[in-house]
């Protein structure tokens, strides 16, 4: 079973729970990874808890939330879906009128057959979602409105792995895990993380990595809240994958100052893999990335989605479902995100080592005779070494040469072992 | 009556005055204008003065011109349109025939109808000006060409206004009233820059203001070598205002470096409130900017227009008349210049107080309800916020989020006040 | 007769010679050299001198070279045509079949009728080049390969002349002399630098040149080892001319850093002179400049090129023949590079000497009338002046007021007699 099945059925597992910015279900997610990646730790704050300008919720609990029409039918339940309950909703226990029902209902106006995705997590309300086709069709009579939720101190959650490398300096790789029931946003994203943390653990590591399972805006503030002045220092670039499950699409949302090494390598790597890739400026954000550049945190954070959220008719409702994410699609997103970190890992400032081109024809790296149209076969080492001369990172001389990092590496490996080519910083 | 009449009925006083560089058609325009804001200071330097390459030139005084044609009937007369004798020109009184006469004549040769602006101001000679087919029809006979003129050391004039601020950092406004009558150019600049220095004077002022009006050319040559000191150290930004009056355009001449904080704001502003405006690089001068943008002067002024000196058919021809600027003409260029001043005043590098994104929905600030689309609403707020990082001032700002400063200006306010937003310069 | 002429009438002389990396045919090119430019030194260096990473190779000789059918008729022989031997060929004496002959022929196979130009100089082989219309038509039997050649230690040439002017900032012109008996590559790089040099030798320089005949690659490493520090001390500016003979094209191939001295005049000159130009990426280099520009040499080299090496389908074939270059195309050459070399002279930082525009009326250098139309006359002149603020140098003034170099130099001389520009870097 390739990567791509084997993190759908993981995606299977996690999508039933019912998640919210804490309890229960955060938890159960979080215990999911870490039978995948035992290293993950996972920690808790407690409600209160002050974060920069924001304060720890309480928990949400819910037992269960449905509406009953006069016969006594439920006619939604949260316990068949858990979108039909409001996010964060205050109990309730009341009998009303079709008229008193109707303003405690949400729906999508423009999709008529989807349950919408509402949340209020800082006003205290109640609300029920439905299809939009389904409030159309209710009769006058007496509702049943019940709602047997409570608020209360307790934890907010969230998971952390750690792998060092060689050097301190730290790649920060995040995702959210308060969504429930919707398959693209957000359980596409824990599940790739989780694969490349697999990966990462086999992985010879130049650089460290810091690898985080948040609650999405208060999660992330909560981690930088404990974490900034350490990630400040060691963060050379991150990545907030969400939405990363669907076949549509690769996109990215630029950093904040939108010409970082995050953005550079993003740029590259799409560009040569999946070139017709929709870039999206910063204006344009919706999700972590807030956080992690916000003026005086500046970390170096990007997006990657395939469908960004948002922009597809499915985001925040129901039709966000397992059939909308795929193995094909998440496998993508894996494969994006291993070149990209490959090209974070070689990302040296190379020089060669001698003066004037060097004599590749005596090391067996060039052809013996000279004619017409042969510079092409080996214009891509050349071009490699003409430009390497400690002032450009190789993500620049990629680009500049117009071949993929991915393909670099071999060349560098062959280079540095001829000893045509060392990391300028090295001798420095 | 708003400002545009007001401004209307003001330069039809000024226009049938005949002015020249220096003399009693200047000091008594300056008077006018004085009437307007009494603070104005009228001042002047004696004719022979030296500034730096330039020597002030003799006061240039002309009691009537005119052309008799044999049956003693004046053809031409300075007394009904200061255009028919050349700007400058030295006395005449002389009976020719028409092949004498006719090398004296100018027209304009592409306008049968209009009779040209002609000086000649650097070397002594005389003319007259008329119609093409004015000139055209004359018949063989005897002319009597009389100009009754001197030239004599007197003074060159300008007015001055020093309004200043909190701040000793200087904004130029600068406009020139040397034309005898001609509406666009140049009765609409000293009009529009008289009724900006009474809004000015009412302003709460950051800024401090300098308001010169001068003879174009020597008159701002003479302002700055008396001044350039105080303006290389004081001034941020400068705007020469010429041709102000009409309805087709609005028009803007980069200053010679292109990229200062003059031209920010100018292709800030314009670029929102008119984007269809004409932007002209400095090989396109002409008027004073020349030397205020000279090298080692060195201010940073720009020129605003409507319809730029020399790009449209009436420039210095006598159908540059009242009828060709308008009251709307005059209050669009007045609005647009307020527009500026304002962006000039709140123009700051601002800086969010707090770590992550501020909590808004505690302050009232954010809707409490996250729902699908919701963002859009406060999104020029967040956007703010997401920029104010101290490194950009709010010109920069406004231009990346695509909101008006005119906007931004409220919204600023509201955050300084709530304590989330601070001069990132007060604090260092 | 004109310099064309003349530059083609020597082409014609040099053509006929066998050249190679090393040996007789080298020497005798450089003394036909010497007797246009007597100054010219004549260098020598042993066969295995070390530079860099490459040894200088051995001198190859030939004698004879040629292939006999069974009638013993030469159906091709290397004293009718030097590109019928492989360049540096080992010596051979066979008698083989059709079959085994064919393995040791080298056609072009896209071109018919063109004996290809085939090296192998690192690796000992032997071959014959022939066009494959003739390869074609050989029918079976017993053919007799002759090449009488042989490889010794001996010695590798090339040509140098040094010409000192007020500064020794240097500017470096680089041809190369080791192509057998083709005309635009390559006797008419070495024929219009010898041009160039004649006609620099009578210049009232203030810059220096360094004027090199090196055979290619390992002549230019050779050079570069012997010179490194002088020249990346003093080299400004430098040029390989090669391909410069034929009518076609104008060429210009970008040093690395595609922003120096060397690129900005080569753009300026094209630009103005023949903006139909080519312009190639450093990507797309193959010959002298690789070694000017390799990392850690830095050299801002770039090739000036009629049709590019390679562009062109008579490349290093037998058709780039004396028919293909003409005197009108070295003329051609020769003159961008002349304007190319006075742009370097007079590429100072010129600074005006006035503040605000300096009255050039009074000395006579403006219309002393001012009407409509009449500032365009002057405004070369005046543009000048306005940017000449000892921040652009003379190029970067040119590209920004759309004027050549050229024009702008009688302009530069008469403003510098006046008193009213100075090199910026004479007060400093």
């Amino acid at each position: 079973m390739g990567a791509g099945e084997e993190m759908y059925g993981f995606a299977g597992k996690l999508f039933p729970i019912g998640r919210s910015l804490t309890g229960e279900g955060v938890r159960q997610s979080l215990r999911l990874i870490q039978e995948q990646i035992p290293e993950l730790k996972i920690m808790s704050v407690p409600s209160g808890t002050q974060a920069f300008d924001w304060t720890v919720p309480q928990e949400w609990e819910i037992q269960e939330g449905y509406i009953e029409d006069a016969d006594g039918e439920r006619i939604v339940d949260y316990a068949v879906n858990n979108l039909h309950v409001m996010g964060y909703s205050t109990p309730v226990d009341r009998y009303v009128s079709l008229e008193e029902l109707l303003p405690c209902i949400k729906v999508e106006e423009e999709q008529p057959d989807v349950i919408p995705y509402v949340t209020s997590y800082y006003a205290p309300r109640y609300a029920f979602c439905m299809s939009k086709r389904q409030r159309d069709a209710l009769k006058p009579g007496t509702y049943h409105m019940v709602i047997k939720s409570r608020h209360f101190d307790g934890q907010l959650n969230y998971g952390e792995l750690l792998l060092p490398g060689a050097s301190q300096r730290e790649v920060l790789l995040s995702t959210y895990i308060c969504h429930p029931s919707m398959a693209n946003n957000e359980v596409s994203g824990p599940v790739v993380v989780t694969w490349l943390a697999k990966w990462l653990k086999s992985l010879d590591r130049k650089l460290s990595y810091r690898i985080v399972f948040v609650p999405e805006t208060i999660g992330s503030i909560v981690y930088l809240s404990k974490n900034l002045a350490a990630m400040k220092e060691r963060t050379i670039a991150g990545f907030v994958l969400t939405c990363v499950g669907d076949d549509r699409a690769y996109s990215y949302l630029e950093t904040r100052k939108g010409n970082t090494l995050t953005d550079r390598v993003m740029q590259n790597v799409l560009g040569f893999a999946h070139p017709e890739y929709q870039r999206y400026s910063y204006l344009e954000r919706g999700s972590d990335e807030r956080q992690y550049n916000a003026p005086g945190v500046d970390l170096p954070v990007c997006d990657f989605c395939r469908s960004k959220y948002g922009e597809y008719p499915e985001y925040h409702t129901s039709a966000d479902d397992m059939s909308f994410i795929s193995p094909q699609g998440l496998a993508g997103s894996l494969d994006v995100m291993r070149q990209v970190i490959l090209a974070l890992e070689y990302n040296d400032y190379y020089r060669v080592t001698c003066l004037c081109e060097p004599q590749l024809g005596k090391r067996g790296l060039y052809p013996t005779e000279s004619r017409k149209g042969i510079y092409r076969e080996v214009k891509k080492m050349t071009n490699l070494i003409a430009y390497a001369d400690g002032t450009e990172d190789l993500l620049a001389i990629s680009s500049r040469i117009g071949v993929p990092v991915e393909e670099l590496i071999p060349l560098v490996d062959k280079l540095c072992q001829a000893g045509l080519l060392e990391s300028a910083k090295e001798r420095r």
